[in-house]
Protein backbone atom coordinates (compact mmCIF):
# COMPACT_ATOMS: atom_id res chain seq x y z
CA UNK A 1 0.00 0.00 0.00
CA UNK A 2 1.71 3.78 -0.80
CA UNK A 3 1.89 5.81 2.60
CA UNK A 4 0.73 9.12 1.41
CA UNK A 5 1.09 11.75 3.65
CA UNK A 6 -1.97 12.78 6.07
CA UNK A 7 -4.46 15.33 4.97
CA UNK A 8 -5.45 17.28 7.20
CA UNK A 9 -8.77 19.95 8.28
CA UNK A 10 -10.40 22.28 10.23
CA UNK A 11 -13.88 23.23 10.36
CA UNK A 12 -14.47 26.81 11.74
CA UNK A 13 -18.77 27.70 12.21
CA UNK A 14 -19.32 31.21 12.14
CA UNK A 15 -22.27 32.31 13.99
CA UNK A 16 -23.76 33.37 17.12
CA UNK A 17 -27.03 31.52 17.05
CA UNK A 18 -24.92 28.59 17.64
CA UNK A 19 -22.99 30.09 20.53
CA UNK A 20 -25.90 31.22 22.48
CA UNK A 21 -27.47 27.20 22.16
CA UNK A 22 -30.55 29.10 19.91
CA UNK A 23 -29.19 26.92 17.04
CA UNK A 24 -27.79 23.35 16.99
CA UNK A 25 -24.83 22.80 14.79
CA UNK A 26 -24.91 19.51 12.69
CA UNK A 27 -22.42 20.69 10.16
CA UNK A 28 -19.93 19.26 11.90
CA UNK A 29 -20.91 15.96 11.62
CA UNK A 30 -21.88 15.97 7.83
CA UNK A 31 -18.42 17.67 6.69
CA UNK A 32 -16.84 15.15 9.08
CA UNK A 33 -18.35 12.32 7.97
CA UNK A 34 -17.93 13.33 3.97
CA UNK A 35 -13.88 14.02 4.72
CA UNK A 36 -13.29 10.85 6.20
CA UNK A 37 -14.49 9.31 3.09
CA UNK A 38 -12.53 11.08 1.15
CA UNK A 39 -9.22 10.63 3.21
CA UNK A 40 -8.96 14.21 5.32
CA UNK A 41 -8.75 13.85 8.83
CA UNK A 42 -11.05 16.78 10.57
CA UNK A 43 -7.78 17.82 13.67
CA UNK A 44 -9.83 20.70 15.17
CA UNK A 45 -13.33 22.42 15.28
CA UNK A 46 -13.96 26.06 16.21
CA UNK A 47 -17.13 27.79 17.18
CA UNK A 48 -17.01 31.58 16.74
CA UNK A 49 -19.50 34.65 16.63
CA UNK A 50 -20.03 36.79 13.76
CA UNK A 51 -17.21 39.36 14.70
CA UNK A 52 -15.19 40.40 11.79
CA UNK A 53 -11.82 40.32 13.92
CA UNK A 54 -12.58 37.20 15.16
CA UNK A 55 -12.93 35.86 11.36
CA UNK A 56 -10.21 37.04 10.31
CA UNK A 57 -7.53 35.99 12.96
CA UNK A 58 -9.09 32.46 13.39
CA UNK A 59 -9.46 31.73 9.46
CA UNK A 60 -5.48 32.95 8.92
CA UNK A 61 -4.37 30.83 11.74
CA UNK A 62 -6.00 27.59 10.66
CA UNK A 63 -5.28 27.59 7.11
CA UNK A 64 -1.67 27.56 8.02
CA UNK A 65 -2.08 24.89 10.25
CA UNK A 66 -4.27 22.68 7.80
CA UNK A 67 -4.67 21.40 4.63
CA UNK A 68 -8.19 22.87 4.10
CA UNK A 69 -10.27 24.92 6.16
CA UNK A 70 -13.94 24.38 5.47
CA UNK A 71 -16.23 27.28 7.23
CA UNK A 72 -19.97 27.60 7.54
CA UNK A 73 -22.52 30.36 7.51
CA UNK A 74 -22.55 34.01 7.61
CA UNK A 75 -22.72 33.86 3.59
CA UNK A 76 -26.50 35.45 2.78
CA UNK A 77 -27.67 38.50 2.18
CA UNK A 78 -28.49 40.23 5.59
CA UNK A 79 -26.14 42.52 7.93
CA UNK A 80 -24.92 39.92 9.74
CA UNK A 81 -23.59 38.04 6.99
CA UNK A 82 -19.94 39.50 6.86
CA UNK A 83 -18.22 35.50 6.17
CA UNK A 84 -16.99 36.48 2.18
CA UNK A 85 -16.02 40.24 3.68
CA UNK A 86 -13.71 39.21 6.71
CA UNK A 87 -12.47 36.22 4.61
CA UNK A 88 -11.61 39.17 1.66
CA UNK A 89 -9.37 40.84 4.17
CA UNK A 90 -7.55 37.73 5.67
CA UNK A 91 -6.46 36.96 2.54
CA UNK A 92 -6.21 40.85 1.78
CA UNK A 93 -7.79 40.92 -1.54
CA UNK A 94 -10.67 42.95 -2.98
CA UNK A 95 -14.21 41.80 -2.01
CA UNK A 96 -15.76 43.07 -5.52
CA UNK A 97 -19.06 41.44 -6.92
CA UNK A 98 -17.97 38.24 -8.77
CA UNK A 99 -19.59 38.27 -12.71
CA UNK A 100 -20.42 34.60 -12.74
CA UNK A 101 -22.05 34.40 -9.69
CA UNK A 102 -23.95 37.17 -10.90
CA UNK A 103 -24.94 35.34 -13.87
CA UNK A 104 -26.07 32.44 -12.19
CA UNK A 105 -28.42 34.73 -9.78
CA UNK A 106 -30.10 36.89 -12.57
CA UNK A 107 -30.64 33.40 -14.24
CA UNK A 108 -31.87 32.07 -10.98
CA UNK A 109 -34.54 34.61 -9.53
CA UNK A 110 -37.63 35.45 -11.73
CA UNK A 111 -37.16 39.20 -13.19
CA UNK A 112 -37.07 41.68 -11.04
CA UNK A 113 -36.64 39.33 -7.79
CA UNK A 114 -32.91 39.94 -8.22
CA UNK A 115 -33.14 42.80 -5.33
CA UNK A 116 -30.61 44.50 -3.98
CA UNK A 117 -30.77 42.06 -0.70
CA UNK A 118 -30.04 39.62 -2.91
CA UNK A 119 -27.06 41.07 -4.73
CA UNK A 120 -25.26 41.13 -1.76
CA UNK A 121 -24.29 37.35 -2.20
CA UNK A 122 -22.32 37.92 -5.70
CA UNK A 123 -19.80 39.63 -3.26
CA UNK A 124 -17.11 38.00 -2.68
CA UNK A 125 -13.20 37.89 -1.92
CA UNK A 126 -11.22 38.81 -5.91
CA UNK A 127 -10.74 35.62 -7.68
CA UNK A 128 -12.55 33.54 -5.88
CA UNK A 129 -13.92 30.06 -7.08
CA UNK A 130 -17.46 29.55 -7.22
CA UNK A 131 -18.39 26.38 -5.16
CA UNK A 132 -21.95 25.80 -6.95
CA UNK A 133 -25.36 25.45 -5.15
CA UNK A 134 -27.88 22.78 -6.77
CA UNK A 135 -30.62 24.04 -4.01
CA UNK A 136 -30.90 27.47 -3.66
CA UNK A 137 -28.95 29.24 -6.55
CA UNK A 138 -26.64 31.44 -4.11
CA UNK A 139 -22.96 29.68 -4.44
CA UNK A 140 -20.03 29.43 -1.69
CA UNK A 141 -17.01 30.20 -2.85
CA UNK A 142 -13.30 28.68 -2.28
CA UNK A 143 -9.96 31.05 -1.85
CA UNK A 144 -6.72 28.56 -1.73
CA UNK A 145 -7.44 26.27 1.04
CA UNK A 146 -10.53 28.12 1.98
CA UNK A 147 -13.99 26.67 1.49
CA UNK A 148 -16.80 29.18 2.51
CA UNK A 149 -19.82 27.06 2.70
CA UNK A 150 -23.23 28.30 4.15
CA UNK A 151 -25.23 27.38 6.57
CA UNK A 152 -28.45 26.24 6.09
CA UNK A 153 -27.65 22.35 6.50
CA UNK A 154 -29.87 21.11 4.04
CA UNK A 155 -28.32 23.38 1.21
CA UNK A 156 -25.05 22.23 3.14
CA UNK A 157 -25.04 18.85 2.13
CA UNK A 158 -26.28 19.34 -1.39
CA UNK A 159 -23.15 21.40 -2.19
CA UNK A 160 -20.30 18.70 -0.62
CA UNK A 161 -20.56 16.45 -3.80
CA UNK A 162 -19.52 19.33 -5.96
CA UNK A 163 -16.09 19.99 -3.98
CA UNK A 164 -14.69 16.49 -4.42
CA UNK A 165 -12.76 17.17 -7.29
CA UNK A 166 -11.46 20.34 -5.12
CA UNK A 167 -10.24 18.26 -2.34
CA UNK A 168 -7.26 15.72 -2.52
CA UNK A 169 -7.69 13.30 -0.12
CA UNK A 170 -5.00 10.70 1.66
CA UNK A 171 -6.03 7.17 1.71
CA UNK A 172 -9.53 6.60 3.42
CA UNK A 173 -9.82 6.40 6.93
CA UNK A 174 -11.51 2.96 7.44
CA UNK A 175 -13.44 2.04 11.07
CA UNK A 176 -14.49 -1.13 12.72
CA UNK A 177 -16.78 -0.95 15.48
CA UNK A 178 -17.51 -3.81 17.80
CA UNK A 179 -20.72 -3.06 20.22
CA UNK A 180 -20.69 -5.23 23.21
CA UNK A 181 -23.22 -5.86 25.74
CA UNK A 182 -20.73 -4.36 29.16
CA UNK A 183 -19.80 -1.79 31.23
CA UNK A 184 -16.70 0.41 30.13
CA UNK A 185 -15.10 -0.47 33.57
CA UNK A 186 -15.24 -4.05 32.83
CA UNK A 187 -12.98 -3.31 29.65
CA UNK A 188 -10.97 -0.83 30.56
CA UNK A 189 -7.62 -2.66 31.44
CA UNK A 190 -7.86 -5.28 28.57
CA UNK A 191 -8.52 -2.52 26.60
CA UNK A 192 -5.30 -0.38 27.41
CA UNK A 193 -3.63 -2.99 26.75
CA UNK A 194 -4.77 -3.56 22.81
CA UNK A 195 -4.46 -0.12 23.12
CA UNK A 196 -0.70 -0.27 24.03
CA UNK A 197 -0.04 -2.78 21.40
CA UNK A 198 -1.03 -1.26 18.32
CA UNK A 199 -0.19 2.43 19.33
CA UNK A 200 -0.61 3.62 15.57
CA UNK A 201 -4.51 2.66 15.99
CA UNK A 202 -7.11 5.06 17.11
CA UNK A 203 -8.96 2.76 19.50
CA UNK A 204 -12.14 5.06 21.78
CA UNK A 205 -14.78 3.55 23.78
CA UNK A 206 -18.23 5.02 23.73
CA UNK A 207 -20.61 3.98 26.43
CA UNK A 208 -24.44 3.52 24.96
CA UNK A 209 -27.78 2.65 26.19
CA UNK A 210 -30.01 0.76 24.14
CA UNK A 211 -33.83 -0.69 24.21
CA UNK A 212 -33.39 -0.59 27.94
CA UNK A 213 -29.85 -1.94 28.10
CA UNK A 214 -25.97 -1.18 28.60
CA UNK A 215 -23.53 -1.46 26.36
CA UNK A 216 -20.38 -0.02 25.33
CA UNK A 217 -19.12 0.80 21.51
CA UNK A 218 -15.52 0.38 20.56
CA UNK A 219 -14.30 1.81 17.77
CA UNK A 220 -11.19 1.05 15.58
CA UNK A 221 -9.66 3.24 13.25
CA UNK A 222 -6.73 3.52 10.69
CA UNK A 223 -6.24 4.12 7.18
CA UNK A 224 -4.83 0.62 7.01
CA UNK A 225 -7.19 -2.05 6.76
CA UNK A 226 -4.74 -4.96 8.31
CA UNK A 227 -4.45 -3.38 11.35
CA UNK A 228 -8.23 -2.69 12.01
CA UNK A 229 -8.21 -6.71 11.46
CA UNK A 230 -5.27 -7.43 14.24
CA UNK A 231 -6.95 -4.76 16.95
CA UNK A 232 -10.22 -6.83 16.71
CA UNK A 233 -8.82 -10.28 16.95
CA UNK A 234 -7.35 -9.31 19.96
CA UNK A 235 -10.51 -7.55 21.42
CA UNK A 236 -12.38 -10.31 20.54
CA UNK A 237 -10.18 -12.26 22.17
CA UNK A 238 -10.72 -10.99 25.69
CA UNK A 239 -14.18 -10.57 25.29
CA UNK A 240 -14.14 -14.15 24.58
CA UNK A 241 -11.98 -15.37 28.02
CA UNK A 242 -14.52 -12.46 30.03
CA UNK A 243 -18.13 -14.07 28.27
CA UNK A 244 -19.13 -10.90 26.86
CA UNK A 245 -21.91 -10.74 24.69
CA UNK A 246 -21.14 -9.34 20.97
CA UNK A 247 -24.36 -7.28 20.02
CA UNK A 248 -23.30 -5.80 16.68
CA UNK A 249 -19.95 -5.43 13.98
CA UNK A 250 -20.09 -3.39 11.33
CA UNK B 1 -29.84 49.61 35.96
CA UNK B 2 -26.35 48.19 37.65
CA UNK B 3 -23.69 47.66 34.46
CA UNK B 4 -22.11 44.37 35.65
CA UNK B 5 -19.20 43.65 33.61
CA UNK B 6 -19.51 40.82 30.59
CA UNK B 7 -18.64 37.30 31.96
CA UNK B 8 -17.19 35.26 28.92
CA UNK B 9 -16.91 31.37 28.68
CA UNK B 10 -14.97 28.96 26.42
CA UNK B 11 -16.61 25.60 25.93
CA UNK B 12 -14.28 22.62 25.10
CA UNK B 13 -14.99 19.64 23.69
CA UNK B 14 -12.89 17.14 23.77
CA UNK B 15 -13.08 13.80 21.54
CA UNK B 16 -12.01 11.79 18.64
CA UNK B 17 -15.85 10.43 17.94
CA UNK B 18 -17.06 14.02 17.43
CA UNK B 19 -14.34 15.12 14.98
CA UNK B 20 -14.77 11.83 12.65
CA UNK B 21 -18.33 12.23 12.55
CA UNK B 22 -19.34 9.32 14.42
CA UNK B 23 -20.79 10.95 17.65
CA UNK B 24 -23.52 14.42 17.16
CA UNK B 25 -22.50 16.81 19.32
CA UNK B 26 -25.16 18.30 21.75
CA UNK B 27 -23.71 19.07 24.59
CA UNK B 28 -22.73 22.74 23.07
CA UNK B 29 -26.29 23.59 23.33
CA UNK B 30 -27.03 22.41 26.78
CA UNK B 31 -24.21 24.46 28.59
CA UNK B 32 -24.24 27.40 26.48
CA UNK B 33 -28.77 27.78 26.69
CA UNK B 34 -27.66 27.41 30.77
CA UNK B 35 -25.13 29.78 30.77
CA UNK B 36 -27.06 32.01 28.98
CA UNK B 37 -29.26 32.01 31.27
CA UNK B 38 -27.55 32.84 33.94
CA UNK B 39 -25.86 35.88 32.62
CA UNK B 40 -22.53 34.06 30.92
CA UNK B 41 -22.03 34.63 27.73
CA UNK B 42 -19.97 32.10 25.60
CA UNK B 43 -17.28 33.59 23.14
CA UNK B 44 -16.11 30.29 21.49
CA UNK B 45 -16.32 27.05 21.23
CA UNK B 46 -13.49 23.87 20.22
CA UNK B 47 -13.59 20.98 19.54
CA UNK B 48 -10.16 19.16 19.88
CA UNK B 49 -9.07 15.20 19.51
CA UNK B 50 -7.87 13.21 23.00
CA UNK B 51 -4.41 13.81 22.74
CA UNK B 52 -2.64 14.90 25.98
CA UNK B 53 -0.55 17.76 24.49
CA UNK B 54 -3.92 19.94 22.51
CA UNK B 55 -5.72 19.24 25.61
CA UNK B 56 -3.11 21.07 27.76
CA UNK B 57 -2.40 23.82 25.26
CA UNK B 58 -6.24 24.53 24.69
CA UNK B 59 -6.92 24.53 28.41
CA UNK B 60 -4.01 26.89 29.08
CA UNK B 61 -4.95 29.15 26.44
CA UNK B 62 -8.48 29.49 26.89
CA UNK B 63 -8.65 29.49 30.89
CA UNK B 64 -6.70 32.44 30.55
CA UNK B 65 -9.03 34.55 27.50
CA UNK B 66 -12.18 33.49 29.76
CA UNK B 67 -13.67 34.01 33.12
CA UNK B 68 -14.94 30.42 32.88
CA UNK B 69 -13.92 27.24 30.47
CA UNK B 70 -16.04 24.28 30.21
CA UNK B 71 -14.43 20.73 29.10
CA UNK B 72 -16.46 17.62 28.41
CA UNK B 73 -15.61 14.16 27.74
CA UNK B 74 -12.82 12.15 28.53
CA UNK B 75 -13.22 11.58 32.02
CA UNK B 76 -14.59 8.37 31.99
CA UNK B 77 -12.70 4.50 33.06
CA UNK B 78 -10.83 3.64 29.57
CA UNK B 79 -7.65 4.06 27.89
CA UNK B 80 -8.77 7.20 26.00
CA UNK B 81 -9.77 8.84 28.57
CA UNK B 82 -7.57 11.31 29.61
CA UNK B 83 -8.84 14.97 30.53
CA UNK B 84 -8.12 14.24 34.54
CA UNK B 85 -4.54 13.45 33.70
CA UNK B 86 -4.31 16.56 30.87
CA UNK B 87 -5.87 19.48 32.97
CA UNK B 88 -3.29 18.34 35.98
CA UNK B 89 -0.17 18.88 33.65
CA UNK B 90 -1.92 21.83 32.21
CA UNK B 91 -2.13 23.02 35.86
CA UNK B 92 1.35 21.87 36.83
CA UNK B 93 -0.77 20.15 39.47
CA UNK B 94 -0.36 16.23 40.96
CA UNK B 95 -2.96 13.69 39.53
CA UNK B 96 -3.83 11.88 42.39
CA UNK B 97 -6.86 10.15 43.85
CA UNK B 98 -9.20 12.25 45.30
CA UNK B 99 -10.82 11.01 48.87
CA UNK B 100 -14.21 12.48 48.76
CA UNK B 101 -14.50 10.83 45.08
CA UNK B 102 -13.59 7.55 46.27
CA UNK B 103 -15.83 7.71 48.91
CA UNK B 104 -18.40 8.94 46.93
CA UNK B 105 -17.64 5.50 44.38
CA UNK B 106 -16.98 3.49 47.13
CA UNK B 107 -20.90 3.61 48.40
CA UNK B 108 -21.80 4.42 44.91
CA UNK B 109 -21.69 0.61 43.92
CA UNK B 110 -21.99 -2.85 45.37
CA UNK B 111 -19.19 -4.96 47.23
CA UNK B 112 -16.99 -6.01 44.65
CA UNK B 113 -18.14 -4.01 42.23
CA UNK B 114 -15.29 -0.57 42.31
CA UNK B 115 -13.17 -2.57 40.39
CA UNK B 116 -9.87 -1.41 38.70
CA UNK B 117 -11.80 0.60 35.92
CA UNK B 118 -14.12 2.26 37.95
CA UNK B 119 -11.20 3.59 40.20
CA UNK B 120 -9.72 5.19 37.58
CA UNK B 121 -12.36 7.94 38.10
CA UNK B 122 -11.33 9.11 41.09
CA UNK B 123 -7.91 10.18 40.03
CA UNK B 124 -8.39 14.29 39.42
CA UNK B 125 -5.77 17.36 39.71
CA UNK B 126 -5.12 17.93 43.24
CA UNK B 127 -7.07 20.23 45.44
CA UNK B 128 -9.95 19.76 42.65
CA UNK B 129 -13.71 20.31 44.04
CA UNK B 130 -15.85 17.73 42.92
CA UNK B 131 -18.93 18.23 40.79
CA UNK B 132 -21.86 15.94 41.73
CA UNK B 133 -23.35 13.78 39.18
CA UNK B 134 -26.91 12.65 40.76
CA UNK B 135 -27.34 10.52 37.66
CA UNK B 136 -24.31 7.58 37.42
CA UNK B 137 -22.02 8.38 40.58
CA UNK B 138 -18.68 9.26 39.25
CA UNK B 139 -18.49 12.88 39.76
CA UNK B 140 -16.83 15.85 37.37
CA UNK B 141 -14.57 18.11 38.66
CA UNK B 142 -13.19 21.58 38.79
CA UNK B 143 -9.96 23.72 39.29
CA UNK B 144 -10.21 27.67 39.14
CA UNK B 145 -12.00 28.69 36.29
CA UNK B 146 -11.95 24.99 34.62
CA UNK B 147 -15.09 22.79 34.91
CA UNK B 148 -14.73 19.41 33.73
CA UNK B 149 -17.97 17.50 32.98
CA UNK B 150 -18.80 13.67 31.21
CA UNK B 151 -19.48 13.67 27.61
CA UNK B 152 -22.85 11.69 28.33
CA UNK B 153 -25.54 14.39 27.43
CA UNK B 154 -28.10 13.19 30.05
CA UNK B 155 -25.30 12.85 32.67
CA UNK B 156 -23.81 16.03 32.00
CA UNK B 157 -27.17 17.93 31.90
CA UNK B 158 -28.30 16.51 35.52
CA UNK B 159 -24.88 18.12 36.56
CA UNK B 160 -25.96 21.54 35.47
CA UNK B 161 -27.58 22.34 38.34
CA UNK B 162 -25.62 22.00 41.29
CA UNK B 163 -22.78 24.17 39.53
CA UNK B 164 -25.22 27.29 39.94
CA UNK B 165 -23.22 28.34 43.13
CA UNK B 166 -19.74 28.11 41.55
CA UNK B 167 -20.69 30.63 38.49
CA UNK B 168 -20.52 34.18 39.16
CA UNK B 169 -22.80 35.69 36.32
CA UNK B 170 -23.57 38.87 34.91
CA UNK B 171 -27.27 40.18 34.09
CA UNK B 172 -28.69 37.64 31.85
CA UNK B 173 -28.70 37.51 28.20
CA UNK B 174 -32.48 38.54 27.29
CA UNK B 175 -33.99 37.92 23.58
CA UNK B 176 -36.48 38.37 21.25
CA UNK B 177 -37.79 36.71 18.23
CA UNK B 178 -39.67 37.94 15.86
CA UNK B 179 -40.79 35.43 13.13
CA UNK B 180 -41.63 36.71 10.06
CA UNK B 181 -43.28 35.63 6.90
CA UNK B 182 -40.65 36.70 4.47
CA UNK B 183 -37.43 36.18 2.69
CA UNK B 184 -34.01 37.80 4.10
CA UNK B 185 -33.58 39.27 0.66
CA UNK B 186 -36.89 41.40 1.32
CA UNK B 187 -36.03 42.80 4.31
CA UNK B 188 -32.32 42.77 4.66
CA UNK B 189 -31.58 46.65 3.76
CA UNK B 190 -34.16 47.59 6.49
CA UNK B 191 -32.63 45.21 8.88
CA UNK B 192 -29.61 46.62 8.48
CA UNK B 193 -30.61 50.25 9.34
CA UNK B 194 -31.92 49.02 12.58
CA UNK B 195 -28.53 47.47 13.07
CA UNK B 196 -26.79 50.60 12.28
CA UNK B 197 -29.15 52.49 14.47
CA UNK B 198 -28.27 49.95 17.40
CA UNK B 199 -24.79 49.42 17.91
CA UNK B 200 -24.92 47.51 20.53
CA UNK B 201 -27.78 45.13 20.38
CA UNK B 202 -27.20 41.89 18.58
CA UNK B 203 -29.10 41.41 15.68
CA UNK B 204 -29.14 37.98 14.12
CA UNK B 205 -31.40 36.81 10.63
CA UNK B 206 -32.14 33.08 10.26
CA UNK B 207 -34.41 31.85 7.60
CA UNK B 208 -36.78 28.81 8.55
CA UNK B 209 -38.87 26.74 6.61
CA UNK B 210 -41.62 25.16 8.49
CA UNK B 211 -45.24 23.52 7.22
CA UNK B 212 -43.99 23.95 3.82
CA UNK B 213 -43.70 27.63 4.25
CA UNK B 214 -40.43 30.21 4.15
CA UNK B 215 -39.69 32.50 6.73
CA UNK B 216 -36.84 34.42 8.97
CA UNK B 217 -36.93 34.68 12.58
CA UNK B 218 -35.18 37.44 13.76
CA UNK B 219 -33.43 37.00 17.36
CA UNK B 220 -32.41 40.34 19.07
CA UNK B 221 -29.68 40.09 21.89
CA UNK B 222 -29.44 42.24 25.08
CA UNK B 223 -28.73 42.55 28.99
CA UNK B 224 -30.95 45.48 28.40
CA UNK B 225 -34.70 45.07 27.90
CA UNK B 226 -35.47 48.90 27.10
CA UNK B 227 -32.98 48.35 23.91
CA UNK B 228 -34.66 44.99 22.94
CA UNK B 229 -38.31 47.26 22.86
CA UNK B 230 -36.56 49.75 20.82
CA UNK B 231 -35.42 47.07 18.39
CA UNK B 232 -38.71 45.30 18.18
CA UNK B 233 -40.35 48.66 17.82
CA UNK B 234 -38.22 49.89 14.74
CA UNK B 235 -38.19 46.42 13.16
CA UNK B 236 -42.10 46.17 13.65
CA UNK B 237 -42.26 49.52 11.76
CA UNK B 238 -40.81 48.55 8.72
CA UNK B 239 -42.62 44.92 9.11
CA UNK B 240 -45.90 46.97 8.63
CA UNK B 241 -44.67 48.99 5.75
CA UNK B 242 -43.90 45.93 3.76
CA UNK B 243 -47.03 44.39 4.66
CA UNK B 244 -45.61 41.09 5.78
CA UNK B 245 -46.86 39.30 8.22
CA UNK B 246 -46.22 38.24 11.76
CA UNK B 247 -45.97 34.43 12.09
CA UNK B 248 -44.96 34.58 15.83
CA UNK B 249 -43.38 36.32 18.59
CA UNK B 250 -41.18 35.29 21.67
Amino acid sequence: MSKKTKVKAAILIIGNEILSGRTQDTNTGTIALWLNSIGVKVQEVRIIPDIEETIIDTVNLLRKKNDYVFTTGGIGPTHDDITAESISKAFKVKYEIHKEAFKILESYYKPGEFNEGRQKMIWMPQNAKLILNPTSGAPGFNIENVFCLPGVPSILKSMLGGLKNSIVGGDPILSHTISLRTVESEIANSLTLVQDNNKDVEIGSYPFFQAGKLGVSIVIRSEDQNKINICSTQILEFVNKKNIEVVERN
